[in-house]
């Protein structure tokens, strides 16, 4: 099963809006990428129903992971035109790729409740 | 200005981590139907920095908008594996389009906070 994970700074205190247009961002912008390097996986994910899993991460430096660079991950800097200062790091996209191997690198996070 | 909305049941009451993950897979879906559609102007909404807008309705009846058929638009149902019944609408993605047109549209409706 292919899977999206989205990580969340949790130390941002984004209220709910926030936290989900800074999700989106990060969701479309990782297919995107995604979709040029991997076609084939991406349109698997899509046929599956298209997995995402919204996760908090602390604060910056554990947005900050050791990923290997054959999975697609693109970050999110906010603009800066409501919540936050211009330029935060607020969101961390990774995937479509496959479960299992994504778990061993965002298996520890807590879900997004 | 081009921009995305996204409408989501009040009534639900999703849990923050839900709410984002619908309305990812609404800005996401309504994406890749707007590309296949219209081609220039989602890669403009892109290059403009995609923004999207996360908007309450409060019941199911609200969400099937009058909306005129050359704005894309599609709807999420959940898979029911978690909060909800399978086959619950939850969202509704509508855009790519211009701010101006769009707002005719979903004006009188309240962002989430």
């Amino acid at each position: 099963m292919l899977k999206q994970v989205i990580l969340i700074r949790k130390d941002l205190e984004l209220s709910k809006g926030k936290l989900a247009a800074q999700a989106c961002h990060a969701s479309l912008k990782t297919y995107r990428k995604s979709k040029k390097k991997n076609p084939k996986e991406t349109n698997d994910w899509i046929d599956q129903g298209g997995k995402k899993i919204i996760l908090w991460v602390k604060k910056k430096k554990k947005i900050e992971r050791e990923i290997p660079k054959k999975i697609p991950k693109t970050s999110i800097k906010d603009a800066g035109y409501t919540e936050l200062e211009p330029g935060t790091l607020t969101a961390l996209g990774i995937g479509p790729w496959e479960e299992e191997e994504l778990d061993k690198y965002t298996g520890d996070l807590e879900t997004v409740k």
